[in-house]
């Protein structure tokens, strides 16, 4: 029972304070070698002590067999229904380096890439510099086009965010970006029920990127860009109002700080690595009840396949751990958002370790954190959802429903 | 699976015999100076042989981190989803007195209060005796009230119930206990959605209660009343048509006996220990084929904080098991509606141990009855409202699902 409107109206008045810790693309697999996954094969002794004392499970990000991307993932652990409160890959990006969306806005993520004869020749455009990419932004802010404004804002070496403002946009229009190399980049056309307004957007992006193409005829490699994920802000209940939460975020990539803004949360200073991530959550914890604090690096080396620097990177989280621990949260939640194992190079749909350290659980037999090891702990295999309602009730603030 | 025509166009014409035995608020939490929990410390041979011999599994009354109240956790062992099927506090009240309700008839709970200076010092009133209470309703009762009927039955010490028979009244009406002492009684105020049926009939509670106040107004401590939880007779239908069976419940509190009769089962006369409530039972194992026996010491101990008592309430139960095993039922489950902590001396959202015996399970490898124990057990975690599926499906009385 998850409807968040049903949650929201057992809420009480306590001020306690709560951790959640995701390690993006924790859960991995054996290696065939030694059949002992990431996890288990990390040195991690504070994790493993903290497990003890915990109660532990797994958790499906969506459900069994569903491979979600980060998004839906974080959606999840933030207690909304994942499929029902679905983000478009637009509004992420543009969330993501800090711009603002309003109810006429359409956002799109935008890839520079390398055409030849028409073809594509690199979807990347050799990932030129986050330099480079803001130049060639703002070479493309001169464009003008009939009703509409946009700003296109660079990420990180060839990823741009894209927004166009103005009255009648569609979001149901379809991508440009053919995702392999070898094809034209394609034209936008209207999804089926998008109707006019869709046609006349799709028709404005289409005029939008003849234009780029013309702009960018003389650049190399970046001469073209291709769009994808074109979607406006959904209508999202905030969780700091719907569970009256004081809801910071320590996150240093984009996509995450995105997300944590989407649902109401308060974006925290840090520097880039995970002792600083940690000092950030120290320095703020007064101004907080809850703090979602998001580790990169375990996903990144297993998108990679390196298998032993995902490991290093378990190792390098759980040496800082004994300085949250100190903080003395009264739920502290250790876990990920989906699992990417190094044998996969991506994400998978195995659901993800989690242990919940709190005074108010029964504990269990689990003395390691693993993901074996929390397949048979106390909380057992649940839906990333439900999470939340869990942490809220270790942190005594949901009442009782009916008498 | 779990919506009750779909569950009842599978059913067959077996008269096999089902237990349902629930330990009101059974689950505990470790105590700190042992690590056991309540049910862990219990010297319970009988339950322990019997988690043996069964297949055991752990139920969520509602859902991970919700905390139930009894009257939505017995909806759910009895098939119904909780939360669709909220019944009202005013309903469990009236019924459990043994009242009768029609479509027209509005409920509410009532307590004996005492106010002071216009203040509510007392909400309980001292708790008056039961014989008090009657002699004090019977006073009320001769209050009359325009184009509208009413009826208030004492329940136990300082709490009864009242019913309002009338055309057009609403449910949609504010309680008037605050639920705090150093408050005055509030006023009953139509709630959203509720129109004109529902100001009117909060004025009319409201005039009500002005004429409680003067006719109580020379008594002591029992001065007032105030009144919460106003609904009507909710439209279930009936498990024992549902799924064709004649259930008996041998209930010896009021709210227990209020919802079983809501669901279609008649009571079974008991006295009120639970040897007592085992020869009920047993006499009246012919004329039943579901019994619901429900032993509510285990919750009100926990309620209380006394950790030694609740034990000693499971060992009573344990004694009198054997008993009920004789009778062998083709079916016996015993469970908890939910958990009653005596660390926390309240209802609490942990999953509540279940056993489920019957010669068409597949047995596991617990060893006893406990909460950690039938986390690893054959049936897994699962919500309470499956339960009935279940219990149905081992007396042989489901037929299959499709071709």
């Amino acid at each position: 029972m998850n409807e968040v409107t049903f949650l929201s109206s057992l809420v009480t008045g306590s001020r306690s304070k709560m951790v959640l810790l995701v390690l993006d693309g924790l859960g991995g697999l054996p290696h065939p070698e030694t059949g002992l996954t990431e996890l288990e094969t990390a040195r991690a002794p504070n994790l493993d002590a903290l497990a003890r004392e915990s109660t532990c499970g797994l958790i499906h990000a969506i459900g069994p067999g569903i491979t979600p991307g980060s998004g839906p993932a974080h959606m999840a652990l933030f207690g909304y229904d994942p499929v029902r409160y679905e983000v478009g890959r637009g509004v992420l990006s543009a969330l993501g380096v800090g711009m603002d969306l309003g109810p006429d806005d359409l956002a799109a993520r935008v890839n520079f890439c390398t055409v030849q004869d028409g073809l594509i020749s690199d979807r990347r455009a050799g990932r030129i510099s986050t330099e480079e990419n803001a130049r060639l932004c703002e070479k493309l802010s001169g464009i003008r086009l009939e009703g509409v404004e946009f700003t296109i804002r660079p990420e990180k070496e060839h990823r741009a965010a894209l927004v166009f403002r103005g009255p009648g946009l569609s979001d149901l229009i379809s991508d440009t970006d053919p995702q392999r190399t070898g094809l034209a980049p394609l034209r936008s056309e209207p999804l089926p029920g998008g109707g006019a307004a869709a046609e006349r957007t799709a028709a404005m992006v289409n005029d939008f990127l003849d234009k780029v193409s013309t702009i960018l005829a003389d650049e190399h490699p970046a001469n073209m860009i291709v769009t994808r994920g074109f979607a406006k802000k959904p209508d999202i209940p905030p969780m700091t109002r719907l569970y009256d939460l004081r809801a910071g975020a320590v996150a240093t990539y984009p996509m995450y700080r995105a997300v944590a803004r989407l649902v109401g949360m308060e974006l925290v200073d840090s520097g880039p690595s995970f002792p600083e991530q940690v000092e950030a959550l120290a320095g703020a914890w007064e101004k907080y009840d809850y703090f979602f604090v998001h580790y990169k690096y375990t996903d990144s080396r297993g998108e990679d396949g390196d298998f032993a620097a995902k490991v290093a990177c378990i190792e390098e989280v759980d040496e800082a751990l004994p300085r949250i621990v100190s903080l003395r949260p009264e739920v502290l939640v250790v876990t990920g958002d989906h699992s990417t194992p190094a044998l996969l190079k991506g994400h998978s749909w195995h659901p993800s370790p989690l242990l919940l350290h709190s005074r108010w659980e029964r504990g269990d037999d689990v003395h390691s954190f693993s993901e074996r090891a929390c397949a048979a702990g106390g909380l057992g295999i649940f839906y990333a959802m439900d999470l939340l309602p869990l942490m809220l009730a270790n942190a005594q603030r949901l009442n009782k429903f009916g008498a």
